[in-house]
């Protein structure tokens, strides 16, 4: 799926490499500000980063797709109106604070939107807002008053980096990935790192590019590209309430082959979705499920989730364990639950190029078993690392390959196929959601 | 929903309560025998304990529900059959092993069968199998069968402690719960702990009464009392391969009220379901979600075990982090997903009897927070131990007390209500399933 296959020694080499991604389309500005504040909510004081993408001029042609969690975020439900205005000229996105049923919580987004369109000479319905980070807290918008002046005047082109760096909350790394179609670019950034099964698109994703491709196409080739890169990954299960993918065209560059756009596009989407799974809230083991012969698509994408988000399964992923009688349970429990009348007999299973299951029954013996480990331990990101203080952290800072524990499952009851991405369920996720607050 | 409140200082107050409620109805004697042998598919010995349940005359009086899961194990595909048969007079369970799409495995169970009813004296059919453990691996028919003499030479009435203990396999903790009833007695057991979201039974629960009802009653009382047990409960969302719950008379006793046996069977069930999440692997938070005024049981049901099931608030749970947004989230994600059409403006919830949403908004503030945290606090079964050699160990043996973070969810669209049950994201589930092959 992924369109690269790359392998970083160290940080330094994941950092060079990401800025060799990270010029930006022509016609954008990006700038960020940092400062410190006191949640209403809570004992001590926080840290925020604002992000601001700005456009030289407003653009007709943009796209933006939203979670479907039913008790969404203010700046979504915005952000679902800002589609039907005429232009937009500028996202303002903060971390730290999601803005999600907070008393007022319209209201605030919608007063940094008016500040922001005012230092920009905009409209504030040409702002798009974005927030992530914890739910239920209320926006500092007097700090982010006062910060918004640093952000704008940080404004640069050139690269997009600032922008990468600045949306992420628990992420151990930016991700930034790029395509250049023709003579123009289409480059994106994206935040994980938990609360991942987009139901729509990701947490915060945002997309630029100076080919110009009208409103309609956009959010056409959009709509597609997102079905088959981020509606097909899961960390953990969790919908976040604040999911949002944003495409916006600078409109420089003309577009002579909408097919070549749309493909870079979905590359583009296919990669950072990849990316996002990796840098996953302790995924140490990146998981691809492709599912094939299946008798629709749904079907097909249902069954992977399925897969990647048994805990179990993903326990013995995370220990190198290849106990492929969990992966078979959590095919059975889908179908038993959700399509119970499905013909398994011809259900033919691989992990990691090996044949574990077929002609209804397990194919093992301990040769296949030491092949699985094998597999299993090339796949793996990081080797855990003992806790500190009860903590158990992240033993890397940039992603050292891309390889995955690779399963195969053919149902030989149709012809479609889907690839599904998850992560394994580790000691980091869990030190990460229950060791301390997010 | 539970029965009792009870409160264990140490494993001994435990077992004697055990003890107590331990007493065979009559007409059952109880027997086990324990053996080691060498795994086919796996390079060192392991250790299998065989159960044996036998009537002292066959009764035409048994129900049993089985796993939805659709790969069952042999035992599962069986059970069914047996269903059809006049009578049932024996079941003989194995742990370690639970037979699940393993070549042969049908003919494993029935040869097993044969030979426990050539010992009893009945016929093949008579005899139920239940095997839990390892899904994939073949079972050992020649050791079992070896195996078998002890274990009906050690029949014996009185108590079904030697049952509850031989059927475990994770489980930190035998698992008995008992009602009386007119003259007889009604006696389950039950084993968890891991694979639990049972969809139509539990993995291993054998319920015994001396109480004559005629097997239609019998399985219409259990499959209703299913419904509100052990339907109701999830520890990891994972249905296993091998649920089983069976339920049988040995009609000594004449049963004048259906209503009190039916609703003394529905209280073992529930008692018996709460025990298995309480020892549900690496629990040590019991979430207990009761959701009100929901349109329909079947929604009910559902937003309960999604808020059961979510990963990030399972996480915040057991790091007694009242992370509300977390609990929110798990809402909008299922209703969003499943019922977007769904009236939630009127959705209030309390945490620990603590409003924490109404009126569309978070209602919080640091003194809940406070009060939230100590909730959490109390309902808490044990404190995580610093992992030895990188492992999680549970802290107890036995239940210290009953107490459930308590959870209420108003949807106010409708007469419905139900409780669900299920557990925390802990470092010991994770120790339990992926730093060694369970």
């Amino acid at each position: 799926m992924a369109s690269t296959n790359l392998i970083f020694t160290d940080r330094a080499a994941h950092r060079a490499w990401l800025a060799s991604q990270a010029k930006l389309p022509a016609g954008f500005r990006v700038g960020t500000a940092r400062f410190e504040f006191l949640p209403r909510e809570a004992p001590k004081p926080a840290k925020m980063t604002l992000t601001l993408i700005a456009l030289d001029r407003p653009t007709e042609d943009f796209a933006a797709m939203f979670t479907r969690n039913a008790l969404p975020g203010a700046p979504i439900i915005i952000g679902r109106q800002r589609l039907g205005e005429q232009s937009l000229g500028a996202i303002i996105v903060n971390n730290k604070i999601s803005n999600v049923c907070a008393p007022g919580g319209v209201e605030a987004s919608e007063k940094i939107c008016g500040e922001t369109a005012r230092l920009l000479g905009l409209d504030a319905a040409q702002v798009l807002p974005s927030s992530t980070g914890v739910i239920g807290w209320t926006l500092p918008v007097e700090s982010i008053i006062g910060a918004l002046p640093q952000a704008v005047g940080a404004l640069a082109g050139g690269s997009i980096m600032p922008a990468a760096e600045g949306i992420v909350t628990t992420d151990l790394y930016p991700k930034v990935r790029r395509a250049d179609v023709g003579g123009g670019s289409i480059v994106g950034i994206a935040k994980g790192a938990g609360m991942i099964e987009p139901n729509m698109a990701t947490m915060l994703v945002y997309i630029l590019t100076d080919l110009a491709v009208p409103r309609a196409g956009l959010r056409a080739a959009l709509t597609r590209a997102v079905e088959t890169s981020f509606n097909t990954i899961s960390i953990d299960s969790d919908t976040s309430t604040s999911d949002t993918v944003a495409l916006l065209s600078s409109s420089r560059v003309a577009c002579d082959d909408l097919v070549a756009f749309e493909r870079a596009l979905t590359q583009v989407c296919r990669d950072l979705a990849e990316d996002v799974v990796r840098n996953g809230e302790g995924v140490r083991h990146v998981i691809r499920v492709a599912v094939r012969e299946a008798a629709t698509p749904e079907f097909a994408r249902a069954l992977g989730k399925a897969i990647v988000n048994a805990p179990l399964f993903k326990c013995a992923v995370a220990g190198n364990d290849p106990n492929v009688g969990r992966l078979v349970q959590a095919i059975g429990k889908y179908v038993g639950a959700h399509a119970p009348g499905t013909d398994l007999s011809r259900l033919h299973l691989k992990l990691g190029g090996v044949e574990i299951f077929s002609n209804g029954v397990f194919q093992l013996n301990p040769g296949k078993e030491t092949a699985l480990v094998a597999h299993l331990k090339s796949a793996e990101l990081y080797a855990s690392a003992p806790p500190v203080a009860g903590v158990f952290t992240a033993a890397v800072d940039f992603p050292p390959h891309e390889r995955c524990v690779e399963i195969e499952v053919s149902l030989g009851n149709g012809p479609a196929a889907v690839t599904v991405f998850g992560g394994d369920l580790t000691h980091e996720y869990v030190s990460e959601n229950a060791d301390y607050r997010s």
